[in-house]
């Protein structure tokens, strides 16, 4: 059956015909397919689906969505669907409900409650905040085949399988075998013989974004989280880190606007979220640039003598602007990335200096050729000079700041478009002026 | 040893003491720590190391230094390295080097050469492009005994051993089973019984982006690729698409302040590169600004009689220019994450006219009290009038572009930062003009 035929289904809250629809379909599926529908119908639907199923379906919906479900789901019920929900999963959802509610939840839950209860401690983006505590753990005396025994009598979901963790008796990290070692080595084979002892593990209070680096730099598929006396307390899989890596570069991609993290995605915030999220850098920004309003207020003389000087002040500050935005933002990802460090400040200033040069000569001709086409040659000769000048001080600006920024401990990412936008607008007209009243003896 | 002393120790080619400290290192650290080692001193321990070891490390060294070093050592080494990497590690490396040196290694390379000379027909960034041929297939009328057996003898490294493919006599995918399901079920079952038969799979010449969402949105570990006729042909790891989404991240990132994708990291590219990948957008802006300057041009008279309206031109287009930024960027995310639809076009209008709106009406008070503030009441109704319409068309204007190219089957990205600004601003200046000749009846 297509999307359009299910939606059809769903909005005639013919529940018992959805059932045997979305029974064949991958629960990412089902969850996309809500996206669009009535909650009161979504939560009708939960309503009549087994916990397990339920819990499936809701763990691939956006967690502001699944919360409200749960939410408006029967306690008992909900209660049952997060007691089939991985850990972090469950975790997730009972962050975002009121504090009363949750810990109604958290009480039917009971000892699995408890266990959720120690993870909603953590930090929504640290390690903590991400891990599960399903992980499969063994002995270093055991074998291999001892260790199978335990697997076919624990039968863990797929992805929590691959890796079996070595742990002493008072649960501190001391190794670790894949289940492909397991499978590949004799049966009597004992587990110290065979498991891995360097492990890499992660502290549980490291910032996500640290988190997702190591997943990146090694390559793995699951990273194994301590506490503070090397005791595992969880795992994190990469399949979460694919969605923080998500979350972060859109948060990049807006603070480049000079927009707030929104904290859900763009569909589920609203209007008055949009709104507060936005309004802070616009008026800060028209702060800034009332210098722009003062600079051309003092040079007032001259614009009144030759007019014809207004006529390329969008033209001056805008490709100043659009020079030093790339700069800025050329500099800022790749310091988020760690493509560029702190101490390669001296060959970065090197090479922007270069790159401002080369694109400041051709701006400037192209620039030049306006000005004596549009009004005279010496008017040309303002705007070539003026250009070059702008764009090579715009590039140094959008890539100084970043580098300062980052130097004194805050985020580069402030140095954003609009920012640099309207500080080099200021610095662009200061230039064009001076030149101006030089070169034109006013 | 710490990564100063180590890098001492290369710096001095004592590259017989480095070999015991790196031994002990993971081969992403190495390779970390080769990054300001020169290229030749780096090729001399690499011609030391054992081929697998070497395999090892530079397959986390970025692609385009892996090149260099292959390019420079022995060819007979080189193509022992390649022999032991992964195929898609492989092929990425060769991608890179100069035809003939690839072709000369590829002959070195004897019978695994063909392979990964018919990998290097895919592009780049599809499926095709990103697969390894590495993967373990069975038949479904063999036993999970069997199929463990098979296991033991190929011995395949551990992320390739996670799923284990069936397939028919032609290589056609049928189903697919976990080492999970082999570990918990007895020995005898068919392998039939207990595969999934519903595997989600990708076509060969998919896009990479495409790729990506399918991991994140199924959270797969593994994918099949398949040809034109369902034969199996190899498999993507999330590891790599890791590495996808922080390209493809940081390409839409630069994509916002109009810079063309740069194909490597900032660190790696050269200032012609930067130069080049620039200055396309700042030339094409420069016309798009002439608008602007043509607008100044034609209310030529009422600037001179009024020159105090000359004052706001930066504040009022600034504004304009950031609000249209910030829309635009917030669309365009939301449209390359999926967040926001096509169809959802109607919903986002009304969603960001009321934005709009409310923006608007606070940066209208602002902007009016300014007005009153350096100059008169009248010209404070004049900008605070203007700020507000302006504020609302930029708003839409950022909002209607990347909707408009996505329909037009354009990359919405094109509507970047910059070219809403210049855009917005001829569009902003036309509205302050009419707004002021009316108003001040000039």
């Amino acid at each position: 059956m297509d999307q359009l035929s299910l939606k059809k289904l769903f909005l005639k809250e013919r529940i018992l015909e959805v059932i045997p629809v979305i029974a064949d379909m991958h629960p990412a599926d089902v969850a996309e397919s809500l996206r669009d529908i009535p909650l009161e119908i979504q939560v009708k639907l939960f309503a009549e689906l087994s916990p397990e199923w339920a819990a499936e379906i809701i763990q691939e919906v956006p967690s502001e969505f699944g919360a409200e479900i749960l939410n408006d789901l029967a306690p008992n019920k909900a209660a049952e669907i997060l007691q089939q929900m991985y850990t972090d999963d469950a975790v997730d959802l009972l962050s975002r409900l009121p504090k009363e509610d949750a810990e109604e939840l958290i009480a039917l839950m009971k000892e699995d409650g408890q266990e959720i209860k120690e993870l909603l401690k953590y930090e929504d983006d640290t390690s903590g905040g991400l891990m599960a505590t399903e992980f499969v753990a063994i002995c270093e005396e055991q074998t291999i085949g001892e260790a199978l025994a335990l697997l076919r009598q624990q039968a863990p979901s797929a992805e929590t399988a691959y890796y079996i963790y070595v742990l002493k008796n008072d649960r501190t990290l001391v190794g670790v075998v894949s289940l492909r070692d397991l499978v590949v080595n004799p049966l009597d084979t004992r587990v110290e013989a065979i498991m891995k002892r360097d492990v890499i593990a992660v502290p549980e209070d490291m910032d996500q974004e640290e988190v997702a680096r190591i997943f990146e730099k090694y390559g793995f598929l699951v990273l194994p989280v301590i506490d503070k006396e090397q005791k595992m307390v969880g795992i994190i899989t990469v399949d979460d880190i694919l969605v923080v890596n998500e979350e972060e570069a859109t948060e990049d991609i807006h603070k480049g606007a000079s927009i707030a993290p929104l904290e859900t995605g763009y569909n589920y915030a609203g209007v008055w979220t949009l709104f507060s999220k936005r309004i802070f850098w616009l008026v800060a920004l028209i702060f800034v640039n009332l210098i722009s309003s003062s600079v051309i207020a003092a040079y007032e003389g001259i614009l009144a003598s030759v007019i014809a000087l207004t006529f390329f002040i969008p033209l001056l500050i805008d490709t100043g602007g659009n020079t030093g935005a790339q700069s800025a933002t050329l500099i800022i990802r790749a310091l988020v990335t760690g493509d560029v460090k702190l101490f390669d400040w001296g060959k970065v200033l090197l090479k922007e200096l270069l790159v401002g040069v080369c694109l400041g000569l051709v701006l400037g001709l192209a620039g030049a050729a306006l000005g004596v086409f549009y009004s005279s040659p010496m008017i040309g000769v303002v705007i070539g000079l003026t250009m070059i000048l702008i764009v090579i001080v715009s590039n140094l600006i959008g890539m100084i700041l970043p580098f300062g920024l980052t130097i004194l401990k805050l985020d580069p990412a402030v140095a954003s478009g609009p920012l640099i936008t309207t500080i080099v607008d200021a610095t662009g007209l200061l230039i064009y002026f001076s030149i101006a009243s030089w070169i034109l003896k006013l």
